[in-house]
C-alpha cells in the first residue's frame, strides 16, 4: 500500500516496490513536460520545507506537484523565521501538517525526516537529511539507468570521485546491490567508499575497488561521476593532483562500451568538461530531468486517488 | 457588508460580526483539509506581503487561500528588494494593488496596515503590524475557545506569562471583554498587563490580576500561555526564576476543571514541556490548525462571490 | 511567428511586432484584474529565475502568468543555492528547462539572457540583464504612451534625470526612434545620454539635448522621469544641487501641454513628490499596472495555443 506512505529511506523499499516506482515513473514520462491530463492532485497542497537551500531538488518537487495539478506551499529558507525563535522541528511539523497534504523535507541533520514522519499525519518525503538519505535522488538515478540501458540486472556500474562523503553514492550503491549488478568504486585513497558500506554491499554482489579509472572504463555500462570538493583536502596542491586524475575526457569515453552512459548528480564543476555535454554518453541533464516523472510517480502514489 | 472590506483591527468588528466570522469558519472546517469543492476564489490572486518573516502566519494564509482555489503571489522577505531602494510602503502598496485581489500585510510598524488600506483599492488584511494588531490571530483564538467549550459567554479565561509586550494577549483580552466572560491576568510584576488595557477591559467585565497561577487554576476554563522572553530581563538569573514559575506541569493541570483547555499562540519554548502535548487539555496545535478555517472564512467573506 | 520565441532584446522586434504586442496587451487589459476566462496557459509552468532581487518585476510576471491560468515556479533569490556551489548559468538553465515551459530570467550580467536562450529549449524572457536589456519594461512604457495619448507617432517625449546609467531610458529611446517622434534628453552634464546611443537615434529622428527642463516643458507630450542616484556623485553637495533641479513640481506641470503625462519606471524617491500623485498628469502607477496586460500578452503569444 502506497497511499499516505512516508518516503524516508530507499532502504524501506523492496526490489518490487522500487520497480513499481520506476514503472509508474515511466507512465508519467509523457506528462512530465505537458502536465497530467487528469490533474489527479488537483485538490492537494504539497509543502516544501527546506531547512537548507537546494534549488534543484525543491523546484523538481514543486514542478512535479504542479504537473499533477497540486498546489505548492513553498517555505523557502527557514533560517530567518520561527526556527530562529527556537521552535523544535517536531512543533513545526505538527503545524505544517495541518496546512498541507504532504511535506517534502530537506534538513541538515541525519534522521530529521524519520523524526518528522513520526509527528506528521500527512506523508513525509525525505528530500535529503544531512549525511543520511535522499531516496528520490536514488530512484531517479535508478530510473535513468533502467530507461537508458533497458534494465538494471546484468549491468556494471562504476562510481568515480568522492565516494567517502557522497550521500548519493552510498544510497545508490546500496540500492543497486539488491539487483544482479557489478559495482566498481574508483577513487583516490583519501576518498574511498566507507568500509561499512562496502561490506554491506559485498554480502550480496561483487565489488571492485581501484584508483585507476583508465583500466576499468572498458568494463562499465554506467560511469557515475561525483564532484571532488576542495574542502576535503588540507593541501590545495594535493587536491589539484587528485581532482585532475578523475576529469572525464572524450578520449576516455571513446574507449568505453558502445552503450556506456555518464551520469552525475549535479552540480558539476570541472570533473566533466563542457566538451562532453554533446557526446551520446552524456546523460546527466537527462538524469536531472528524470526527477520530474519520478517525483510525479511518488507524489501520485502516496497522494493520488487511484 | 463584508465584500472588499479591510480587516485591519479586531476593534473594527462588532460582537455580531465576530460571531459571523466564527460561524463561517465553522462551515469552512470540513474543507480546511480537503479544499473547498466550489473553489469560490478560483479567479483570485492573494498577495502575501511580509516585511518581516513569520512562516506560520504566511503559510496559514497561503494554505487557506489555496483551499479556496485562489492563487498566491508570495513576496517572501522584502528586505533585499525595492525596500532597500527606499520605496515607501504606500508606493509598494499601490503597485501590489494592481497585481492582486487582496493583500495580506505583515509589517514591523504599528499602523502600517491602516495606512496600506488607505492606498489599496483591494482589501488589506493585517497579518500583524508591530505592537499593533493581528486580527486573524484573535479570531482563531476565539474560534478555538468557542469550538472547544461550546460558547464564549460564561467562561473564565486566564492569561499567563508575558502580558506586557504580547500583542496577542492585548487584542484577545479586549475582544473577549465584549462578551460575558471573566478574565485573569497572571504574570510576574515586570510583565503585567498595561494599565490602559486593563482599565479599558474593566469598564465592561470583571478582571483579576495575580502573580500566582496555582491559586487561580481551579477557576479557569481556558489557560492561555505565552512565552516569556529572555530579552525582557536585564539579569539572566532573574529571568530563570520568573520563567520557571510559569512552566505548565501536568500536576497543575490535574487540579484544573474537567474541561480546562490550554492554548498558546506558538512558537512555544520551555513554558509548555512536551509532556503536556498528549494531555486532553492541550489544544495549542488544534488552535494553530484553526488558522486555516478562520482565514478561509475571512478570505471568502471579503473576496467571494456570495 | 511568436510561438516559443525568446524575448531577449527590444531590438529583436520590428515596429510591426511591437505594435502587435501593444494590440494584444490592449485585448488583455479587461482580464488583467479578473483573470482570463479561457485560462489559455492552464497547463503551463512559468519559472521566474532571479539572480538579483526585483520584487516588482518578478511579481508582475508571476501575476500575469497566474491571470492566464499558468502555474509559477518561483526561484526567489538564487544567491544561497546552487550558484554558491559554482554552477554555471548554462547548467542551471538546462535543468530549469526541464522543469518549466518558459523561463523569466533576471541576471546582473549583460548578455546573460541571450546565453540562456541558447541553452534552453523553452522560451526565455529577459527580465533585465545588468546594463543590457529589459524588453518587457520597454514594451509597457510604449503601451502606456500609446494608450494614454492614442498613438506614438507625432509625439514629443522628454527623458529627465540620470540618462547615463539608466537601462530603461536607453532601451525605450532606441525603440521610440523607430517611430515618428521627437526626443528630448534633459540631464546634468555628468549624467548625459551616452554618445553612441544618441548617435544611433539621430540617424532616424530629431534629438534635442539640454540641461534645462523649464525651457522644454511646453514642448512635451511625455515627461519620463528617472531617479538620480547619490552613488553617482563623489560629492554629496554636488548631488543635492543637481537632484534638486530635476524635482517635478506642480508649477512646472501647469505650464505643460493639456495632455502631458508624467511617467517613471519606479521606484521613485524624491524626484516626484507625493503632491504630484493625484494630478491628472501622473501616470506612473498606471504605467506599473500596465506591466500585467503587457506581460500577459507576451506570455500568451509565446506559450499560448492560438
Amino acid at each position: 500500500m502506497w497511499l499516505n506512505r512516508d518516503i524516508v529511506s530507499i532502504g524501506d523499499l523492496s526490489v518490487e516496490e522500487i520497480m513499481e516506482v520506476l514503472d509508474r515513473a515511466n507512465k508519467m514520462l509523457p506528462y512530465a513536460s505537458t502536465g497530467h491530463p487528469r490533474k489527479p492532485l488537483a485538490d492537494k497542497i504539497v509543502a516544501t520545507l527546506f531547512y537548507e537551500p537546494s534549488t534543484r531538488t525543491r523546484l523538481s518537487f514543486e514542478s512535479a506537484a504542479m504537473r499533477l495539478g497540486a498546489r505548492v506551499l513553498s517555505l523557502g529558507s527557514l533560517e530567518e523565521s520561527s526556527v530562529a525563535k527556537g521552535e523544535t522541528l517536531s512543533d513545526t511539523i505538527r503545524i505544517i501538517n495541518s496546512y498541507s497534504d504532504a511535506i517534502v523535507l530537506r534538513h541538515p541533520s541525519e534522521g530529521a525526516a524519520r523524526l518528522a514522519s513520526e509527528y506528521a499525519d500527512v506523508p513525509v518525503i525525505n528530500a535529503g537529511d544531512g549525511a543520511g538519505q535522499h531516496p528520490t535522488q536514488t530512484l531517479l538515478d535508478m530510473f535513468t539507468i533502467w530507461k537508458e540501458l533497458g534494465q538494471i540486472n546484468g549491468k556494471s556500474i562504476g562510481f568515480v570521485g568522492d565516494l567517502k562523503y557522497g550521500r548519493t553514492v552510498h544510497s545508490l550503491s546500496k540500492a543497486l546491490s539488491l539487483f544482479d549488478v557489478s559495482l566498481y568504486f574508483i577513487s583516490p585513497e583519501e576518498l574511498k567508499i566507507p568500509k561499512h558500506i562496502k561490506r554491506d554491499i559485498e554480502k550480496r554482489i561483487p565489488v571492485k575497488e581501484t584508483k585507476n579509472l583508465d583500466e576499468i572504463i572498458e568494463s562499465l555500462d554506467v560511469l557515475y561521476v561525483t564532484r571532488i570538493q576542495k574542502e576535503r583536502f588540507p593541501d590545495i596542491e594535493e587536491y589539484k593532483k587528485v581532482a585532475g586524475v578523475y576529469v572525464i575526457r572524450p578520449s576516455l569515453l571513446s574507449r568505453g562500451r558502445k552503450n556506456l552512459i555518464v551520469m552525475h548528480p549535479l552540480p558539476r564543476v570541472d570533473e566533466i568538461p563542457a566538451e562532453i555535454d554533446n557526446l551520446p554518453q552524456a546523460k546527466y541533464f537527462k538524469q536531472a530531468s528524470n526527477g520530474i516523472p519520478v517525483r510525479m510517480a511518488i507524489l501520485d502514489m502516496i497522494l493520488g486517488s487511484e
